[in-house]
């Protein structure tokens, strides 16, 4: 289901939909991350992937606890964005053998899903507000800060890594 | 083909399918905004995805320019990642009755096409940098700053039509 289906009447319901979109992302996120790690040759870039997985994890539980204050039971909902961004990052299969272009091309993968990331809790944090789920408000940006940082290291990854060579 | 195929060996491959995705995706972007002009109630937002689409062919320029320093031919490759997202925003097909809420939909959607921008178009212009194609940069550059200009616009327009509701 995407963004837009007939089960979406009210704001609430696009709200929730969104919850449920981004906490099936995450849940992709957190399963492909190790692959990644595994691939990453840049000592710098593995380290960044790992803390990013432990993150990740700390996400997924502030996700929990802004469906728990909602009252309502957190799940996912499958959409074909996240799953298109995540199958281009899982396609690393080994057959670029360039260790500077696999690492650059992981960095391109991971922040293709950061930026995923930053739109949707970007949105979520504004309906919170709008909707006056202070708490909940709260918790997505939290999740947004930690997005914008990872993206911000793998701005920095890129250019350096790139330059080098 | 995604970001990672048996194609793609050195950083002048990654860079150019890199290229051929985002020039893709910007020829999606050109035929599903007519759509979503349609379905925006909101004058200001109608405006903007109008103004989105003369800037999209404007873009879709630019990267023809790049193709051409490159000496190579202006092509685009099909990507899971951008089929992903503009699927979820293509799936408006009226079922959204109340319409601040299709509009804020039609926002969140339309960010989430922004993002995927600036990050391949952040990407690119920083590859380009690092490999010496200072002109390419600059036109890439050049769109990229376009694309982070609407997604302020976007969040703009998301604060204040959904807290009028």
């Amino acid at each position: 289901m995407g963004w837009f289906s007939a089960e979406i009447s009210t704001m609430k319901d696009l709200f929730l939909h969104g919850l449920q979109d981004i906490y099936y992302a995450e849940h992709q996120i957190e399963k492909s991350l190790p692959d990644m790690i595994k691939k990453a040759s840049d000592a710098q870039l593995k380290k960044g992937f790992q803390m990013h997985l432990k993150q990740t994890r700390g996400q997924i539980k502030r996700l929990d606890r802004a469906f728990k204050a909602l009252k309502e039971k957190p799940k996912g909902t499958k959409c074909p964005a996240i799953d298109g961004i995540i199958d281009e990052a899982n396609e690393i299969a080994g057959e670029v053998d360039d260790k500077v272009v696999l690492n650059a091309a992981l960095i391109a993968a991971a922040q293709a899903v950061e930026h995923y990331e930053i739109t949707r809790y970007g949105t979520l944090t504004a309906w919170a507000k709008a909707m006056g789920h202070s708490s909940v408000a709260k918790l997505l940006h939290a999740n947004l800060n930690e997005e914008k940082a990872t993206d911000k290291k793998l701005n920095t990854l890129a250019k350096t890594k790139v330059n080098r060579k």
